[in-house]
């Protein structure tokens, strides 16, 4: 059958994750239901990356089977109408057969928000850090982090992993006052790996750890200058990059 | 009993809005039922407005008897620790023993948020509209509602409001291109007034009313001119101002 790229956005606050999971509520799992309601029958939908349960995405990609008759405006516009409202269709276009979202991606990009103050209305999109945050700290922190290491300490399951050495593009750190945002971006990422190096960064803000922390968990290979994992709902696949003409 | 007077922020997707009403879930409601727990004893919470079923607040003010062993920054504190996430305490201080939040305000602020793009993330937050909206129009219009008029036709119930004739301080439209924001300032509102409002500015920008429905309405004290109610859910009390020095 003819494949449809989508560009999904999501609330990850009443989702399990991405990944259909038996008697949970899932990303996929809804996206093919209502194919599978649309098309009447069922089908398999593959994504780039496999957010946690609480992450957010504004740029997941997905790949969708569907017959010739339903070409992918037809079916952008469908999956609009039935869709929950915590799930959005950005963009809905032809991809070639055999496109595979998570393979061919060459780029991800993920965003992580933190805010200093206790708010009601971004509770489940934002880390609240009550704790004071040396953010100078937390940049040279960061920067450590970029370039080609091994990220077995920032990751679970790292003998699941095909490679765990990669190049970290970007650890960025904007700080508008109210909110910090990291944004990292990469080839591809470790299981956990954004939400230990955040949980690492802020440790580091806290005075837990010295600014150097990233760098020797890197160098040692050692768990030890790594903090618990940043909680999911701050987290945000940003965009999924393929090759030009994708 | 002294009082507190409290700022409070809330979502107010889970809430049949501010006031008390049995059988439903209330931010006075949640309020009046921390306090009582923690003081021990009933108390009425008073708010400087009635905010709509789905309607946000970012500084919502309220006053809060308490006997003298909850000074305001115990009161603060311990509400933070029992309040449910989705109101929370941005400020407790303490007030004059007849300081009332709805009669003392001399100014209150309402933000009013539209956007274009489908969005999961922010759909209880902002108005999607689909249509293109011409913004100059609806800028044109937004400039006659400015200034002392009968405000009337932007009201439902008018025989209950004590004075329906009142100064629109502020009547502004922010296009941040992916977000038009509208922003009121007035002494006070009427009941649905700013709901009203931004239905007549969305009507102008689809073309359903000429920029000087407003200004019509106004003048010939005419419903004809003026659009359905905008929903509740794009709607912020932003803040109420009292007095110098209060």
């Amino acid at each position: 059958m003819p494949l449809i790229r989508l560009t999904l956005e999501y609330d990850g606050t009443g989702f399990h994750g991405w990944q259909v999971q038996p008697g949970c509520r899932t990303v996929q799992g809804v996206i093919e239901e209502a194919v599978a309601t649309l098309i009447g029958q069922a089908v398999r939908v593959s994504g780039a990356g496999r957010t946690d349960r609480g992450t957010h995405a504004l740029g997941q990609v997905a790949a969708v089977p569907v017959p010739d008759s339903w070409p992918a405006a037809r079916l952008g516009a469908a999956l609009r109408a039935v869709l929950p409202g915590d799930v959005a269709v950005i963009d809905a276009r032809a991809a070639r057969p055999d496109f595979d979202p998570r393979r061919d991606a060459v780029r991800r990009e993920y965003r992580y928000r933190l805010s200093a103050h206790p708010a009601a209305l971004d509770r489940s999109r934002r880390w609240h850090v009550r704790q004071p945050l040396d953010r100078a700290a937390i940049r040279t922190a960061a920067s450590h982090l970029v370039g080609l290491h091994d990220f077995t300490p920032f990751t679970v399951h790292a003998d699941e992993a095909p490679r765990t050495e990669l190049r970290l593009e970007i650890a960025e750190v904007h700080d508008s006052g109210e909110e910090l945002m990291m944004v990292f971006a990469a080839h591809h990422f470790l299981n956990r790996m954004v939400r230990l190096m955040v949980g690492t960064l802020v440790d580091v803000g806290r005075g837990r750890f010295t600014a150097d922390a990233p760098r020797r968990a890197l160098a040692e290979g050692d768990r030890r200058w790594v903090g618990t994992a940043a909680p999911a709902h701050g987290l945000y696949l940003v965009r999924v990059d393929y090759a030009e003409g994708e």
